[in-house]
């Protein structure tokens, strides 16, 4: 059984049944009868205003949303381990025409007012250094902690005071806020977030993903950067239909909560091991190389992540006999 | 009935089917058992060794092939009417790092070899002026003709002598092959296209488009172009299924004849009528806004392209008696 | 004599005088005596609170001014015979992102309202389609034509309504306005000019140029976007030292004068052969190539300009006996 | 007395009298008698063919070189203290399209092959993260040490194994050479260096810097990209004539050993205090609040660079009876 990442799991049915279900005629590109319903669905999801886009992937929706947020020459910060920074082959560069990504550092991949403060007052205002416009956080961050809403809010308060726009990079939103139990609208706008790249794929989702704008004024500069970056399809019926199938009955929070019952249930097995708590779907545990051959050698698979690390991320999916007898396996090492 | 654009239709069973028949775990981005079929699917179909990248618009196929032809302080040649100048938002310049687009003229948005010298020679070979790098023709055109091999042939010739990099704009290349009855490999390689970005969606597919190399040694840069873009999907081989299954019995071919077929009939309702010899699924007729609006009181769809013309576009799933009725009613005018 | 361009004329000795007077010791960047006298001594000149920014070439000039004016998803509506468009290597596409430029015909390189007005309507409200941020006109023109204050007026009058920033390329305002003897101020932001790149080098500068923001909030993006491109020199007062040299007893003025009046004695010499009135330094004549290379014979040097069509640029400096002679050259042709 | 920056000191009376002298009538761009010697005089003094650019900024000089040796979608890989990192405005992900720069420790400013070999083994070969194109070091560096040839060359070495580019930034390399004594070939070509920016500005020039091609097939390259970048001055005789004077009986070393003198003066006046072996015309010295207080009481200015540490550069001009005092004033703290 594969642990390697939610990136790789299968859509959830109801995802494919509306597919199936928006294939007849339709209008082209955002016109159709689906798309046209996102942003109502997404501003009663969120309970205020906004305006949802679906692109087709992260990397799409993040540096979207930072292109619109932060000039060619001017500068996002974000915590040295972010996604954008670590593992979008430079595409926040391509996007906003070469801002610069100025990096932080912060246990578990979490940023702290004071780290971003620190930063801002160490740049001279001059024309010769680079001056922030925006910040980023991942939520739930890249190494599976949950931002509580006060610590967004806090973040959010700074980036006030500074004149930070701020993006959340919610690849796994609904695992951080399946495990805090808060809500969408404390964790995002009411905290502060201006712009929120909203992960759909790694939760059950086929190739849907939804860039979510507080800021509603970005719209229209967002819709001609879409189109600009052939992120525009042709037939964005079947993407806003996995988006509405996802909404639908809270299957989004319902998959989320599976993820995370299933990497609950891992964490649960060898609690001594956890590098970190585990607040959603991935797991960091400390195995010696043999342990780790162990496992494997039992079937499972994962990512080395450091030096005596592994890293093991669960789907909306995994559940049942073989995650038992994964968590067996690593009780039992 | 609407003939607004084959990119409004559904997308075939046959590629649902195969999008279902991947929904199970498999590995991320492109390394899953369908996107590891493309190089050899597309290398047998064309009957030399390519590389082929899925991607989900044809935006971002001939843009990523764009931005690897031509350097971002270059030119690429077009027709004035291409798509890359009228309809992409200004994407071309956005992929390449601001390229310019010389353009040219030519009945029916085709470009003759001679345009493409004129132009050529009135740039001076210093720094002042942009010096082209590229050339970029549409097949079918935007009109709907379709280039013979021959054609494509001498271009190919002149692109080599004035050392340009041709790029073909296949959206419709299906369309344009299920007409002229010329092989794909006569129409491409053959003829000297070092890239092609051949369309799937407008034919009968839900979002898969296809990049194809050539020039192979462009695939690398390529897979980190795409990356970069937000166009690497991290569940790929749903768009690997649906490019699969388009090529499984050759149905994008069947499909394009369908589209064609009907398209014939509507031209054959009215030959006098026609603005452009109909070559693919496109029809330009001559109609006053008199009898655009009777058809329109028949229930039918469709452009006004410029005063006294309008555009129908025919897709893979138009037959029948509404067909029929439109080309009656066309007759009847 | 060489009358291919005003480009490679001398400096005027008192812009070499001054300066060898800013030859000493002072603040680096544009912090120095000279450089923080600038704001204030265009501002007198123009009769209006004005941002003025030294930088070395016309390039840097209007493409800083387009880069902040127009964003890189949108265009720049320009002459199809516009330095910008023509001689500058696609500049304007590397400082905006890639923003297109969309080519207007016109008489003498001249662009009318009319003409931007159907421009504009031609373009559908959509994100397929580029639309226009601003309007850059060139005056004098490429043909050595002054734009009336009344004729800037007008087409400041549409940007308005349009929603379009308007940029003057003044590469040769000063002869333009040595030959129409209105105001620098009716002119430009009077006539809703919101930057203006003002040009010295061809008027007997060194290599100082001046871009000048009517819209004053811009000039802290200016700022930096000048220092990122590699225009902020390190001993700025040079270059600054050189403008207030320019505008000390209105040596651009008078100049523009002498240039002028170099050039309206070779037009007089054979008025009949003009292509376009001369209303500034610019002369185009025909002559065959016979008579062209007659005129080489008696040591004249000149360019080539289209068939039968020949461009002779006067400067400050060209004045006295040879100039005499090459105009009996052209009267007895 | 004014240390501040090298920056501000004035130009050499030679450059003044160099710029005079070429003060006449002749050809525009880089064709003039001036410009094109440049090449034959770069290639004598390094004993080898290059290709040799002028041009206003060191800004411009590196990333000039950076964008012909960096494709936008990889990186550079500098020191975190780097001129390009922290004082340029972003301008390598301008000039490159979005390149990043990949940042390395080192005392001094000084990278050293091992940390650049780890920084290379720790990034992923795959698209997702970005992958080194070339390296980038300042020479002196930002804390003015001085590379001897051989560190240099254990560079260039890692650099070939790395598949990576070597730029110089030698805004001071002069003060270097002045220092250790090698010769520029050694300590650049022979060493494996592609292209050096050669700073004369900080040197006794007035506003011209070079940027030497070693590998001269990017000439051609690099040509069009100082036009696109606006950085093709129309007069540029007054250019070249200012790096002739330099060469001219190695004008640029008498400057730097002039520089270097003073600084070692000044180093020798209180050597405990020393942060830094002073190897080039920098000087940081370790002086509490009130010992700095107590200098610019003297009248001396100076940067403040870190909390207790003060930052002194001297310039070719500096010496005599002013130096001297300063010297006492430091050696009496």
């Amino acid at each position: 059984m594969r642990f390697f990442s939610d990136n790789a799991a299968p859509a959830h049915p109801k995802v494919l049944e509306a597919i199936a279900a928006a294939n007849r005629l339709d209008t082209a590109y955002d016109a159709d009868a689906w798309s046209r319903q996102l942003d109502g669905a997404f501003s009663d999801l969120f309970g205020t205003e906004v305006r949802a886009f679906w692109v087709t992937t992260g990397t799409a929706a993040y540096c979207l949303a930072l292109a619109a947020l932060c000039p060619s020459y001017r500068a996002v910060l974000c915590h040295r381990e972010a996604h954008i920074e670590n593992d979008e082959a430079g595409a926040p560069g391509f996007f906003t025409g070469g801002a610069k990504l100025i990096l932080r550092e912060g246990k578990g991949a979490k940023i702290a007012p004071d780290a971003v403060a620190a930063a801002c007052d160490r740049i001279r205002k001059d024309v010769h250094q680079v001056q922030p416009a925006a910040m980023s956080i991942t939520n739930a961050t890249e190494y599976g902690l949950a931002y509580r809403a006060s610590e967004v809010a806090a973040l959010g308060e700074l980036a006030k005071q500074r004149g930070l726009a701020l993006h959340m990079d919610g690849a796994r939103l609904a695992n951080a806020l399946a495990s805090t139990g808060e809500s969408l609208a404390d964790t995002t706008w009411r905290a502060g977030v201006d712009a929120l790249s909203f992960g759909f794929v790694k939760n059950g989702g086929l190739n849907a993903e939804c860039l979510i704008l507080f800021r509603t004024e970005l719209a229209d500069e967002i819709a001609v950067r879409r189109k600009r970056a052939g992120h525009l399809l042709s037939k964005g019926r079947y993407l806003a239909a996995q988006l509405l199938a996802m909404l639908d009955g809270d299957l989004w929070l319902e998959n989320a909560r599976a993820a995370n019952a299933a990497a609950r249930k891992l964490a649960d097995a060898a609690p001594q091991r956890l590098v970190y708590p585990v607040e959603a779907n991935e797991i960091f545990l400390k195995v010696t190389a043999d342990e780790a051959a162990a496992l494997r050698g039992h079937g499972f698979d994962f990512y080395d992540w450091a030096p005596g690390e592994i890293r093991l991320v669960t789907s909306w999916d995994q559940q049942g006999e073989a995650l038992d007898r994964l968590g067996s396996a690593i009780a039992a090492l």
